[in-house]
Parts: C-alpha cells; structure tokens; sequence
C-alpha cells in the first residue's frame, strides 16, 4: 500500500470531505492498493452522522465519502501519469450516482475502493463499493471532470 | 406556504441532514409551496462545508441537502395522503443521482424545489433543483423506499 495519501499530495485543500486544511471536515486519506490497482480509504463514522435511527450511517455523509474519494483517486492517478508529488486539486464533481443496498453500521469503519473505468484528457470516470463488515451497503460512480486552478479561484470568468 | 416544516412532523430522527433531534446536523426545513406543488427548502451554507476553494460549497453536502430534502418530501407527501400529522420517518433512499452543473456560492443561501414524479406503494421517485442567487447550480432525483418503522431499529431482522 502506498504511504502517503493522495489528500496529503494535494495542497490548498478546505474541502469539507478531503480537505487537510478543514479542521471540521472529515479528513478522509486515501492510498493506491498497487495489488489490484484500486483506491482504498478506511473511515469511521462519528455519531452525529447518523441516518435517522442512531445506529446507522447517514446516506448524505456516504455521498460525501464516495465523491471524494473518487475525485481524489481521479486527482491522484493524474499525478501518478504526470509523475509529479504534489498539485492543487483540480478535479471537480460533474456527476454522481450511489446505490443505498443495505444500511451501514455507524460504529463500525467502512471500507471504500475505488478504480478508474475511463480516462480522458477532461473527465475521469469513477466506480467506488462502501462495505461494512465485509458487507457491501453503497456502490457510486463518480464523473470527475478537469478543470483548470484558475477555474477554483473567486470571481474566476471560467465560472 | 404550509407553516409547519415536513421535518417537525417526523419523530425520533438523528438523521445528519434532516434530524430535528440532532443538534451536530444541517438540521434542514422542508415546506410545501400549494401554489407549485413543489417542497422547498432554504439552506444557509456554513464556513467548513467548502468545496476545496472556501467560496465554493462542497459537492457531498449538496448531495446530503438533495437526499434529505427529497425524502422529506416523499415522507411529507404519505403524510398528506393518509391525513396524518405526526410519523415517524419510514422512507429510506434507495439511489440518489446529482449532475452539479456549476459551483455554488457557500456564501448565499441556497433553495432547493422537489417535486414528485413518481408515487407508488412500494416507492416514492423525487426529483429537485439547487439554485443560488437564482443561478440553477445542481439538480438531482431520489429513489424514496418505504420500509416498515421495524426496519429502522437495530438487529431487526429486516435489514
């Protein structure tokens, strides 16, 4: 497994899911398993995200680990292709989808992979499973699509 | 536009997004505008709930805004069907899709419409907008499912 996380590779970053600098985000890592190409990201769910009942996680929260993940695993095969160690961030969230297949404990850390299905020069496409347990509970696919630094800076006319 | 929030009708709910008993959640308001048929809810986007840039808001919080507020409205609407007041909450999300279409200013508030375009006994189907500063910046649907209240209690042998 990789060391160093694909989050830790990206600077600049408040992000409310991935973001090293959010302090009251959720701080996901994310490292390449080069076994089987994949993306994996261990996170424990905190009490407060829960689905309704107490004892299961809330499906926004899964939306939130799915996409970032994914965005991220977008962001870190780039550099892997670019060989370079560090970027702002420069994907964005075109789309995403998540299938709810069972509930999630809350208490237990959920395990996410994710692995490129397509990668062009704009977008990249994401396919992500959330288990709990062992037991798959969401599956998501995330299109990320490149946007350039200029893009994410205030009052950008690329908006 | 109806007065008490679909959210107040819901009993025993932690829910991240929607939870009227979570003081650490978006603790969001559903009502129903009679003039459209549509729900609304208005959202004031909070500093940590960034995108990466801090003026932009993140993606997976705009993903829990449309999840709950779409399974507010599938719940609000069983509601008035059955010409109850008071339930607890007995839909679940099935499958939630969001195309973002361009950032979203974290600053403004953000409002988002749901509407019902499918209603059966087994699923309610929900699509919603999000706009800011009447710019649409998000759109979604939601597969709402109902489940039997035993459902949401832990160990039941539903799951």
């Amino acid at each position: 497994m990789q060391k160093t996380a694909i989050q830790d590779q990206i600077g600049h970053n408040f992000c409310f899911g991935c973001g090293v600098d959010n302090p009251d985000g959720l701080q996901i890592k994310s490292f390449w398993d080069e076994r089987t190409g994949e993306s994996v990201c261990l996170y424990q769910p905190q009490a407060h995200q829960a689905a309704g009942p107490r004892h299961i996680l809330n499906g926004g929260i899964i939306a939130t680990l799915i996409d970032c993940h994914c965005v991220c695993t977008a962001t870190g095969s780039a550099l892997k292709k670019e060989g370079a160690k560090r970027s702002r961030k420069w994907f964005v969230t075109g789309s995403l989808k998540v299938k709810y297949l069972k509930p999630t404990p809350i208490r237990s850390p959920v395990e996410l992979r994710a692995k490129i299905i397509e990668e062009t020069s704009k977008k990249t496409v994401v396919e992500c499973s959330l288990t709990s347990n062992g037991e798959l509970c969401a599956t998501g696919e995330v299109v990320a699509v490149k946007v350039p630094p200029s893009w994410l800076e205030e009052g950008s006319p690329d908006h």
